[in-house]
């Protein structure tokens, strides 16, 4: 099964890598920024191309790794040849995007928050497939087996939630360690303090459900400490209206079990 | 040095074990819930006292470790004692909310996320300290360094400014895993497929700073997906309004930066 790399962002990067040890050739690579493309080929030891209309006839996968906003675009260069597979990696396009333009199509959706300098173990990402008909579904579930010990199949509307999901769960708490990072830097405290306490309520996550193990003065209703920290953010509008908000949210979410010391 | 702790809660109960770990004895438990400190002191040890004032004379140093607006109060009930060392364990409350009633008074302030479920290595804890006098500053750093490896002296606002940190690095993260739950939650997904990415991001965060390695829609620019996310979310206007206002910061932090694949 030969494959075709379109992408060469973080995901195609990853991705490229761990189909390669997984004994999938990656023969190809495309990127709307040439120079990404080349430096990536010469890592898998793939060809370059300029043009998706250079992908061989012998390419058996092709996948687009590239923002959602250029699925489509890229989608309509393919060339078409009976009984290829083209996949996409987005969690929130969904697969009928690709079906205008293929018999057979998938999604390949890794659920992880890829970065260039991290090394990552592919074989416990959760990968998310969905194929627009049996024979792709199973050469997909075969593909994705191999990488990842945590195959799903979801259709596009749940892979969109849990898309946002993670973007909570990821994007926005990694913003929040950066919102404290500035927060620290104010009063020149250095980041390290906060290491363990980002280190441990990850961990509990890992062995709680994250609604029983909520700490802090929201879960507590403590009202009188949630004004202090809302009069010290006093000259920060826009962290003093995300932590009354979040701060309610906790609130009402606790509410009906108020209480304890 | 003997010890009476004040609280039950779940700093209280950490606290008191490291300290006993470390050689100090918890001789007396007062809770205003009168049961939790039997319950405690069973646990530890102790004494359990059913009013402040049983304060023995013998006790060298009174830890309070009530929630903030009940530290004020309980102090004024503590019996005075010269060379008595009273402290608290709060991050936003100042330091002087003790001197009103205390020679000698500090703060020992635990940065960490105490459930009564996790088992937790103080040691790794990182301990900020406080006192009103010399003295007091030296005993407090002799108990600090003996229960953790960590301490760091810090004045009252600076510790106000890192517990509020600590709150979105911590409390409000984890209220965003729940978040992500409920959304998995809508569509029969469990919670599991979220746990490696949630580890991934808190892992990155010990090696890196946050800002380096920000990823997600926002962090793009992808308008495309965001506005996708926001129109699935159309039914929650507290989630949209979140989602819109956090993506909004992120895209501001990054904006200089903007572009990449």
């Amino acid at each position: 099964m030969k494959i075709a790399l379109l992408g060469s962002g973080n995901v195609a990067t990853h991705l490229s890598k761990a189909l390669i040890k997984a004994g999938y050739p990656v023969m190809q690579v495309w990127s709307r920024k040439e120079n990404n493309a080349i430096d990536l080929a010469l890592q898998i030891g793939a060809n370059s191309i300029s043009d998706c209309k250079e992908i061989k006839d012998s390419i058996d996968v092709v996948i687009l790794a590239v923002t959602d906003d250029a699925i489509e675009n890229v989608a309509s260069q393919i060339p078409q040849k009976e009984g290829r597979l083209v996949l996409h990696t987005s969690g929130t396009t969904p697969l009928n995007v690709l079906e205008k333009y293929f018999d057979s199509c998938g999604v390949l959706y890794p659920l992880q928050t890829f970065s260039k300098t991290a090394d990552l173990d592919f074989q416990t990402i959760p990968i998310c497939i969905e194929a627009n008909n049996i024979k792709a579904e199973n050469q997909l579930e075969l593909i994705a087996g191999k990488i990842s010990s945590k195959v799903e199949k979801l259709d596009s509307p749940s892979r969109a939630i849990l898309h946002i999901s993670a973007v909570f769960a990821c994007n926005f708490t990694n913003y929040f360690y950066s919102v404290a990072q500035e927060l620290l830097e104010g009063v020149q405290l250095n980041f390290d303090l906060l290491r363990p306490l980002i280190q441990e309520t990850a961990d509990k996550a890992m062995l709680n459900l994250p609604f029983e193990v909520q700490t802090g003065p929201a879960k507590r209703n403590d009202q009188l400490t949630m004004n202090k920290h809302l009069a010290l953010l006093k000259d920060n509008s826009y962290l003093q209206g995300l932590y009354s908000s979040i701060s309610q949210g906790i609130v009402k979410m606790y509410q009906p079990n108020l209480g304890g010391e």
